[in-house]
């Protein structure tokens, strides 16, 4: 298997079952749970236990597995129809991210032509989908990174890293290979409220890789690029429409919006699994609402005064107009549209 | 003395000294402090029990108060020199806000001609800075109101309320009055990351005047926007420099870029006193860099992972251009600039 090239897995199957490393418990514990059924998996996505488009995917496959595994076992006249029913409570786990679906498709597709004795091959679709997006990830680290120039600076956002992937990451692949590339000056990352994944994931996982980062309030991010201090934002994404609109963690459109004020440039990094060509535009999303008190509380303490609503939607949606460059594992597309996206798609789906 | 309307007073004169609500302890618990010399007024200042230009301001000249009262009584021979040095603490106990500076100059102005029994009459003055603070929110309140239409959303950032002032606030203010006025359909309140003043104090303020208020993280007004849900950003001022760049909390000048790229209305409300004319321009203010760790912890819990560096300016600076309104005691000025405010400045100083 493609060698991870960071210190940890946070997505392994084992015998026993699917092994991840429990994201809400970091930074302040190392701690691994085992998942052994579909619905375990599910409740795991939704509980963001694992987060990030390509990892949840991938955990997605893996509990396709578990389910097989378990219901061929225990009932082999109708362990198919079980399956279906794990497959749509895995699908329904988060509505956001488009690889759910995909790789449940792609899962989806294996069963239909092995009727039986399934587990081994379904394992092996799992493994390959795992293993092509640690590859897809190396790739796009290298495509990013030819676009950075010496000395440039570089501001992420959320956790888009080993931990919301396969492994190596989308953005921070990037900056991982752009790092070893001697290219960086400095590597910001905005904290992101209310979950934090760039306080707690993304500067964990640099700091393992003994990469030096520094956090920034979401807010002062514009304030960082009125001083001239940084060349780049780079994002993953959850979701990449038809015409290019890009749909990531809440609070990549107001980025994105300060980079096209003061002439930063946005790189979105994601696999072509992150594409949906069957959804035209962003605007016909579903945004995740998640509960206020996220917003409200903090790791179960009250921040907020008594009485106050809140307003926690998860995702966003980025026009394509204010991305300057998408890379994904088949290349660079710049000022991503309908049209060059619709010709990526089809050059590497030809049977699509 | 104008009535604060408010239910509490953060700031208020006693016989015992000066009685501060401990600002860092909110929405949690209503603690009252009492300051009994100059050196406990920087310190508290220093430390945000108190924060906000104006309230600064006042409590500076409050702490002039109790630096007269110890230091005539102890060593009426050089007890100017004394109170001299005191001043001196007090202006450097957060180098932003101009109110700080302007209050003590009120002070020193009034010390000049008191060279005996000063007490009394420093009293008086600090007393009269307090009362007019109050009157010029409310005046500040009906012009801010007045641009409002019926229906509108606004959103306001930090607190710029009744804590940040003498009374009745500044942005808050203009809400309080808009609110009452039946005006307005919905009031956000950006959460306002490291210090949280938005959820803890905003929100404490509002609900303690039965106004209701939705809380969002700062990375998510953008994306408010975008739905067209919001019609104007309302904020306070630390200093606004003679060009009409703001000088306010960081994040500010994201939501200004923010703004104007989404078509929303952006209200800047502050006194008088925050007009620094002999400043020319936003870009030479000092912007204080407070501790990293406020933005490695959440409400005092640490939330980074180990080994992370945080950035962390208290203030950013929003160029006039991105200003649509400027409103003060003394009347609105709309698109704001250098000229504008030299005539608003020389109509309200005749013999300065």
């Amino acid at each position: 298997m493609t060698e991870n090239t960071t210190a940890f897995s946070a997505i392994e199957w084992t015998d026993a079952g699917l092994r991840l490393l429990d994201q809400r418990r970091l930074p302040g514990e190392d701690v691994y749970l085992t998942i052994e059924d579909a619905p375990a998996a599910a409740d795991a996505i939704t509980k963001m236990v694992v987060r990030g488009a390509p990892a949840i995917g991938i955990t997605a496959a893996y509990g396709v597995v578990l389910s097989a595994r378990q219901h061929y076992r225990e009932a082999s006249h109708d362990w198919l129809s079980r399956v279906e029913g794990d497959m749509n409570l895995l699908a329904a786990a988060r509505p956001t991210a488009v690889n759910l679906v995909w790789a449940i498709e792609q899962m989806r597709a294996c069963l239909r032509v092995t009727p039986v004795e399934p587990v081994e091959v379904l394992l092996a679709v799992a493994a390959r989908i795992h293993r092509e997006d640690i590859e897809a990830n190396i790739r796009m680290g290298a495509y990013g990174e030819n676009l950075i120039n010496k000395g440039d600076s570089v501001l992420t956002y959320c956790n888009a890293g080993s931990l919301a992937t396969g492994g190596y990451g989308t953005a921070l692949g990037v900056i991982r290979s752009a790092w070893s590339a001697g290219k960086l000056e400095k590597i910001y990352a905005c904290e992101t409220r209310p979950w934090l994944q760039g306080a707690r994931l993304t500067a964990w996982e640099l700091i393992h890789d003994r990469i030096p980062v520094t956090l920034i309030t979401d807010n002062s991010a514009a304030f960082l690029m009125q001083g001239g201090q940084l060349q780049w934002v780079i994002t993953g994404a959850d979701r990449v429409a038809a015409n290019g609109d890009v749909i990531n963690k809440i609070g990549t459109y107001q980025l994105a919006v300060s980079c096209r004020y003061h002439g930063v440039r946005m790189m979105v990094v994601a696999p072509l699994s992150t594409l949906d060509m069957a959804m035209p535009a962003g605007d016909q999303v579903t945004i995740e609402q998640r509960p206020d008190n996220e917003v409200l509380e903090l790791a179960g303490q009250r921040v907020a005064a008594a009485g106050a609503a809140g307003w926690n939607p998860a995702f966003d949606v980025t026009p394509a107009a204010l991305v300057d460059c998408l890379v994904t594992e088949a290349g660079v597309v710049h000022a991503p549209d309908r049209e060059k996206l619709l010709s990526l798609s089809n050059a590497q789906q030809p049977d699509g």
